[in-house]
């Protein structure tokens, strides 16, 4: 068989233990998972009369076009419908975007460590991927990031707010970055987390469209909205960028219900509101913690905050699950030191923080 | 930008008209669509039993590698749980197969005309694409795709049955094929229409793969099981195969609902029978339609028939259309003087049938 050469060392998604691992592992009868960056509050009520009432014929192919929804993002962002595409979660667009530009004589630039999906498809399209550090606050540098393009390059991602440090960049820094990017490049903001931000210097990325034509921002409805198990994401664009890339996107890669539950879901911002403010508030639990206990911290704008124990994040982690509390270990995202945790309700961040306390109070082992 | 050169010339997939479009232009109240070969008998009554009464929060992310989904169709199949992968519909299977393996310095084997989504993804892969029309009787002619094969060829697409002429494979031909085929090919066995087959000398494609470990087999839940709105298919391999395409796959490719409806729609096999049954009843209905009205058609294996009119088939659509019924013109599928049609309920054939005697009665103009 003839597999691509880029693709021997590739290795599969590794799936993290499920609730009812740990369940039975630890003999626990509660687990709580403060990993993935769900919503800890669900999704909107909107959503389940979606589900209970919709009428659809299951047995009928999804609307290729998701125009019902695509007008509700549309009205909501003020774009044209065009300017849209949607994907099977923003992964899809991530993947979408790679496949039209991305191959052997391409690179492509991101920061490090960011979302790793923007490498693993690079690597899956052959392109040679440049990897620009984080600053030591977790932050893009973008006049390194834009040094290191070259004619070579066809796409630079921004992460903002970043995964994993929930560091954002600032308005000024990303307009000089845009009005010096060179324009045969397609610049990705990647605001999976949009809907958390409260920073105040930040910027209005779709305002930014009209200005730069080489720029696609991203977006889902796997965070904020809560409804990850629904797989609905989008990019905006020009509507030139957006029809290049239509034709890469499968005719049903929608599904019926991910549809509706997204347009359900637009409705109700309410929803939307309380959960920012419920995160603003659970973050600063967390930043509680971390100053009295003399950890340091990432200011987060996104519903997640990565802390530093100063020892191997794993062991925080087998400690956490031990207890019934699953987050990410740092380990694998570039953050050897620190565990990731998503925020979560106030009484499970309570939780999480006594267990926290529980374990720097552990006597040192050497 | 840098967008590939070979997608200059893609087209974005075009919608076809939906029922509420052709409701509003021709002014009608009632409207049936028998053109996407889904299934007029909707979805088992396990689905929505499942639906209503799923409590899986919305918000979590869906099992990646689709644990229970995976479970219950390895013991289907009597197939290890490694030997299959599950894409979001087969599309994304199609897709996957085609990034894995295929790129300008290859090439890829299959009829015309077939199912088009072997041909778009070659063609974003930047692909050679050897097209080997089928024969007279809409059959593949493999000793042709055999020869055309040569030490590029990195993958053969076999549909059986064809979408768009509803032939099969028989079981002597395939065998002599994957005897003969080189071993660095690939060789893809789509059988989206496997459930409808009742042909005695059809094969077991699942026991090939004990033979034969450069074959891939396609299954969807989007035709026989009336699940198309939820996005399910799957492919299944040795696990030597399937490991190298896992890792192309997106992490969290399959949504929730989807891969619980398709679990609960497994079990209903009773369900897939009386579909069958009732498939090859509208079949012999279509079958004497055409013999009583002396028109050319094709013996189908699958859930829909081409039917040959001698005369421009976008015309025998739009008359059908004017009345309610919409089909699939043959202009954009390889046979301009023909429509398939999507087996209806009987009723939905029998009015359907009585529509096209009326068009076959209308003064002809020259």
């Amino acid at each position: 068989m003839q597999w691509k050469s880029q693709l021997h060392n590739l290795k599969a998604y590794q799936p993290g233990k499920t609730m009812e691992d740990v369940k039975e592992q630890f003999n626990l009868e509660k687990v709580v998972k403060l990993a993935s960056n769900e919503n800890p509050f669900g999704c909107s009520s909107n959503v389940q009369s979606f589900i209970s009432s919709e009428a659809l014929s299951h047995a009928i192919y999804p609307d290729g076009y998701a125009k019902q929804l695509r007008m509700k993002v549309a009205g909501q962002l003020a774009v044209e419908p065009q300017q849209l595409i949607f994907g099977n979660g923003s992964d899809e667009v991530i993947q979408m975007i790679s496949r039209a530009l991305l191959d052997r004589t391409k690179s492509t630039v991101m920061a490090a460590p960011t979302f790793p999906q923007y490498k693993h498809n690079a690597i899956v399209e052959g392109a040679e991927v440049r990897e620009i550090p984080l600053d030591g606050k977790g932050r893009h540098q973008l006049s390194e990031m834009l040094d290191s393009i070259d004619e070579t390059t066809a796409v630079v991602w921004l992460c903002s707010p970043n995964n994993p440090t929930g560091e954002y960049i600032r308005k000024d820094e990303l307009l000089h970055f845009l009005d010096d990017v060179p324009s045969h490049v397609l610049v990705v903001l990647d605001e999976a987390y949009y809907e958390y931000v409260t920073a105040e210097d930040y910027y209005d990325s779709i305002e930014l469209l009209k200005t730069y034509p080489q720029l696609v921002v991203t977006r889902t409805f796997s965070k904020a909205y809560g409804l990850a198990g629904f797989r609905v994401g989008y990019g905006v664009g020009s509507i030139d960028v957006i029809s290049k890339l239509e034709p890469i996107r499968e005719p049903f890669n929608n599904n019926s219900l991910g549809q509706g539950a997204a347009s359900a879901a637009i409705d109700d911002q309410a929803f939307i509101d309380e959960c920012r403010e419920q995160n603003r508030k659970g973050l600063q639990q967390f930043y509680e913690f971390c100053e009295s206990s003399g950890l340091k911290y990432m200011k987060s704008q996104a519903n997640f905050i990565l802390i530093d124990f100063g020892i191997s994040g794993d062991e925080v982690f087998q400690y956490l699950m031990s207890k019934g509390y699953i987050v990410r270990s740092g380990q694998a995202l570039g953050y050897p030191e620190s565990v990731r945790i998503t925020v979560g309700s106030p009484e499970q961040n309570e939780e999480l923080i006594s267990l926290m306390k529980e374990f720097l109070a552990l006597p040192k082992q050497f």
